[in-house]
């Protein structure tokens, strides 16, 4: 079993290892990280149909009343009003603080599952078990979570960290090429902040990964988890350095929102990756060359039959407005200055752009055919 | 100016001063706790009609675009809904990371602007001015904050710490002496877990607080919040000895719910606390004299018109089961050995108590005419 240490306050484990979602050994860590708690586990209706009475079955093992909560599986269920159902489905069971939810589905399952832990009776115990690329290499780890506003995405959540996230690879068989692609984007975003070698590993093993080449799957979610590790290691509530994960997110975000969610999570964020860089090229920090590579890469992520209108764009730029990191109004974006190092001033790890230059870069991605 | 610091994670004040509110030094001490932030006033409807506009006038001098959000003033509207609501006009203002809260009012307000400041962008600065007398001893400090579901009182919340707490004990003048009993009763309660001397203290004054005595006031103001302090430094998470301030709240919270917040939520603790006291008798824990020094005292602090019914008894039973302290489905509460001192078993300071006991004693404070 491969482990990779989180140290924050509470310092916990990711576990990585195939075959271990209906292992004895499963069972063993559960049962040793939250001695008899009460387990239930939160997930959306797509995984509750593959896996999760089975997962529920194996978990009465250890805990014979073991429950599933599960609820719709698209971005427009992660609301206060899907956290209010579960809560009261939680106290319908009569269960209080004595519980540990298990998140256990793709990012958006692990996003409700971490904000019901942080605030269900003011916070049970929480294990994530992410079964999408996604999932496995960004929205499980950290401590993040959160649900959507009508204003955009994540705008209500809290910092909690789980006892463990545990991650088997081999559930990444039953996904499809796009819903692959939408973790890679995220591994393309590790990629262009931290680490050169790493870019030009993904770019050169995409087939690979797509092909569900275990062993090179392994290496790459081991590098992602281990260049996000490092990141939230420092800055566990994202004041400083944990900014540069945002790479790609405000244009995202507010995609992800301009399209009702017709683009995944990572497909937007790959959109958000070519504009931003297109802005650090505008502004001089990245060179044209970079660009390119970067463009060339991460579009390959995006679904081929999808079609920006200008439309989208102008909504896009009414939810940039709404971002997290705007200041004084003014939305702030992660600007690269070469692949695997982003563009610092003044401590700032995100930085006010022009108008001229937003709207050059929103351009681009609506006009250029990327994918 | 009284200053009692606050040591947890985050090392924070409470200032108490006469006047204090619409005074140059409030605006020096909001401005370095919290510079350059945006502020936003978060009140509820009562407060906004009588102080809110006056303070946010003040307020304009250190930022000239603050702003009020107030809601409904009732528990009804202490909601994930009215969270959601805020949120959104929040938004709808460009308000981001950026900004502070203020949270403004009696213990509902300072609730509210509590889980928002903890969940708004996952997590903004929050200052507390407290209004009521429930609010400055009790709701305000020690960073629990909360909403209701249709299951129970605060079920959904956080722990989050302000920057500070800031009171303004003349604000009390406008409150009614129902308003202030639901503040005595929690001090009552301060003083039943900690302090014996304190409980005389109360007793004895009772007639000079109600008659809003501000010399008497803040000695006992200050030594509630002595005692809170105490006991929410040694556990910020509630999972120890801070329990024990929960002493009268398992049925309090019942009773809230089953009145349909007909009683105040110290009234209802008021009941809880004889009715727990009423069960520490029956097992042998308190002395039959202390249990009648506890009725007698407390009760005063109950509206006299109330009347609590049979039926409101049976459907507190059933809200007992929700309580935030249930372990395996069983209730738990707190039991005194003694005025000043709670019965602690084996580092459990709470505990389970037999049906029949707890039927007795709930029958003890619907059959007798306490107040």
């Amino acid at each position: 079993m491969q482990v990779i240490p989180i140290m924050t306050d509470d310092t916990y484990n990711i576990y990585l290892q195939r075959k271990v979602l209906f292992s004895d050994q499963l069972l063993t860590l559960i049962s040793s990280l939250a001695p008899n708690r009460n387990l239930i586990i939160v997930t959306d209706d797509n995984v509750n149909r593959l896996y999760a009475e089975k997962l529920c079955k194996h978990l009465k093992k250890i805990d014979k009343n073991c429950k599933i909560i599960s609820f719709g599986h698209g971005e427009a269920d992660k609301t206060l009003n899907t956290i209010e159902e579960i809560a009261e489905q939680l106290s319908a069971n009569n269960y209080s603080r004595d519980l540990c939810v298990v998140g256990f589905g793709g990012g958006i399952a692990t996003d409700i599952a971490g904000f019901i832990a942080a605030t269900f009776c003011r916070g049970v115990s929480l294990i994530q078990i992410p079964t999408t690329l996604l999932a496995m290499v960004d929205a499980s780890i950290g401590g993040k979570n959160g649900v959507n506003t009508r204003y955009g995405k994540n705008l209500i959540g809290t910092f909690y960290q789980p006892k463990a996230v545990i991650i088997d690879i081999t559930v990444l068989q039953t996904l499809d090429k796009r819903a692959l692609n939408n973790g890679i984007a995220e591994m393309f975003k590790h990629a262009a902040i931290f680490s050169d070698q790493y870019f030009d590993f993904l770019d050169e093993n995409l087939e690979r990964i797509l092909d569900l080449d275990l062993e090179v799957l392994m290496t790459a979610i081991i590098k992602s988890c281990e260049i996000k590790r490092m990141i939230v290691q420092e800055d566990k509530y994202d004041v400083g350095v944990r900014n540069i994960l945002n790479y790609g997110h405000t244009v995202g975000h507010a995609l992800e929102m301009a399209t009702e969610h017709e683009l995944m999570h990572g497909e937007a964020v790959a959109y958000g990756m070519i504009a931003e860089a297109h802005m650090a090229k505008s502004l001089g920090h990245l060179k044209a060359s970079d660009f390119m590579r970067i463009c060339v890469a991460v579009a390959k992520t995006i679904h081929k039959d999808f079609q920006l209108t200008k439309e989208m764009v102008t909504i896009c730029r009414q939810y940039l407005m709404n971002d997290k990191k705007t200041k004084n109004g003014r939305p702030r974006f992660v600007l690269l200055e070469r692949i695997g190092k982003v563009f610092v001033n003044r401590e700032e790890y995100c930085g006010e752009v022009p108008e001229e230059i937003i709207s050059a870069a929103l351009e681009y991605i609506q006009e250029e055919r990327l994918c």
